[in-house]
């Protein structure tokens, strides 16, 4: 069986242009730019906890890193570098090409260079590192949601939890449905244009991605923001014939996985934000707004605007 | 019981003075000092693997943070900045209270500021990235080794490794000995004040932390430097009364667990290292050299200069 180092060697080393020195050593050594801010994420994944044990690895090679990437995209900043730490059950070099694969089929779509990591065996986890750079002081955050900012949502929420339910038998989806909520599952695609548009162009004032849930994530805006919401389920993209409605609204609001941003604009920056839409060819949905009180309640209404019971509001991990 | 977001305000969040924005967004947000490199390392440590399982928790915090300092002290970086990462099997407020306590006794040591990360539930896992600072160009690192320079190795290699076997009962320490050699395993101090010195004085060529063991460690310096070295293990530090000595000597090699440095450097430099060992009141033992010879070759000769047969190199986390 070849030995950590040499199964390292073979599938994890790939040119770094952008770092001065990349794996191999006991660092890796990095120039950030003059005049940005370095913004920095971890993530850790747990099989049969974020992933089933079985996921093709490519996919799942793909996926760990783009969800890391989510949270770059989440602050508008540019990915640069990526480090992966992993635990597995058994050095396969089959299933460690494939991921491989995966990750850097990833990395090199989002311009991303792997500089470092660390493999162990044990119980199989990854824990991706990634580093992306911005203008200071201009990072989208989650605290800076105003009264009266418009809130919208990108793409597709709700795809990837109908998959997943799908997958584990859970509901029932026609034939293109499945294939297009297992893609958005499986091979998830961080928004990371849309939050350096949303960023360099000023358009939004608060932003997140979703990983747990729509209305979930939306809640660390308002808890961060000390400020409360009201969302009109109506406005939120329609949902795909071919599943369950109730459950697929469900999924919608709750089911995690997304990757999508959500974030709040000041209502002036309607036009400019179906601009940048068209230009990403990428839907956003304004589904509700901010509104000033201290409760940082999340209030859903109905196309009638009566008030609907919220649950589920999505997935904490030791809940 | 308390959720996950919960959890991690009440342990894991304190001031983070060096960063403008700490944990609770989707990244952390630093701003690197201008003219520096930016060093970064991941470690992943697994229960049962790199620590027994009832380890107390702050020995632990201390020591998964320690472990990573380590490898920025091989690069003569400052610690600047960490993320946490950890899989836990239940949220135990009791568990998390002591180990975050470890863990930032350890960063208030070393001057750093927590600023992010990730807890999920799973097998315990806990992966620590580090960052630190130099100025560009300077980091020592494993690759400048050169015929010729002195190898040297501070403070006490083999005494962790002696304390583990004592935990488990595989070998046995007489009393004053095993309380030395259980304080090296649980709570080990990185060189990060050797590092800076040795990287600010231009005192080494190449360096690297000894966490797989002397031998296993040096081999990487030969490996990335393309030389061969002799090493006089007469000239280690004495084996430490009441141990077995042939045991002890085996530690010594190929133990593991030191997060000692290694280091290479001109023989013109011997007077000023004695000077450093004594200003950081640290022993440096200079027990070998390097030589030039394409087989990346280490020669072991004892005290009259007769060849040992080499074995155990260390530890490979997938041999």
């Amino acid at each position: 069986m070849p030995s950590e180092f040499e199964l390292i060697r073979t599938y994890f080393s790939r040119p770094t242009p952008q770092a001065v020195l990349g794996p191999g050593d006991d660092c890796a050594l990095l120039v950030p730019s003059a005049g940005c801010e370095l913004a920095i994420s971890t993530d850790m994944l747990v099989a049969g906890r974020h992933f089933l044990p079985d996921t093709d690895p490519r996919q799942l090679g793909w996926k760990a890193l783009a969800v890391n990437l989510s949270d770059l995209a989440a602050m508008g900043a540019k990915p640069r570098w990526a480090l992966l730490a992993g635990s597995l059950p058994e050095a396969c070099a089959e299933w460690l090409a494939s991921f491989s694969e995966g990750v850097f089929a990833c990395a090199s779509r989002y311009g991303v260079d792997l500089v470092g990591g660390d493999t162990t065996r044990g119980p199989l986890n990854l824990c991706f590192t990634v580093l992306g750079e911005l203008p200071a002081g201009e990072a989208l955050r989650r605290d800076r949601a105003l009264p009266g900012d418009d809130l919208w949502v990108s793409g597709w929420p709700g795809l990837a939890a109908l998959g997943l339910a799908h997958l584990q038998g859970r509901t029932e989806l026609a034939e293109g449905l499945a294939k297009r909520c297992l893609a958005a599952l499986q091979q998830p695609w961080p928004r990371v244009e849309l939050g350096l548009e949303l960023r360099s162009r000023r358009l939004a004032n608060a932003a997140i991605d979703v990983s747990d849930g729509l209305l979930a994530d939306l809640g660390h805006i308002l808890e961060r923001s000390a400020v409360a919401a009201e969302v009109q389920v109506g406005q939120l993209p329609s949902r795909p014939a071919g599943a369950d409605p109730a459950f697929a609204r469900q999924c919608q609001l709750a089911g995690g996985d997304d990757y999508e941003l959500v974030f709040s604009a000041a209502p002036a920056r309607r036009r400019e934000l179906a601009a940048l839409a068209a230009e990403l060819d990428l839907p956003l949905w304004r589904f509700g707004r901010i509104v000033a009180a201290a409760d940082r309640r999340l209030t859903l209404l109905d196309e009638d605007g009566q008030e609907l019971a919220v649950d589920g509001q999505g997935f904490d991990h030791f809940a």
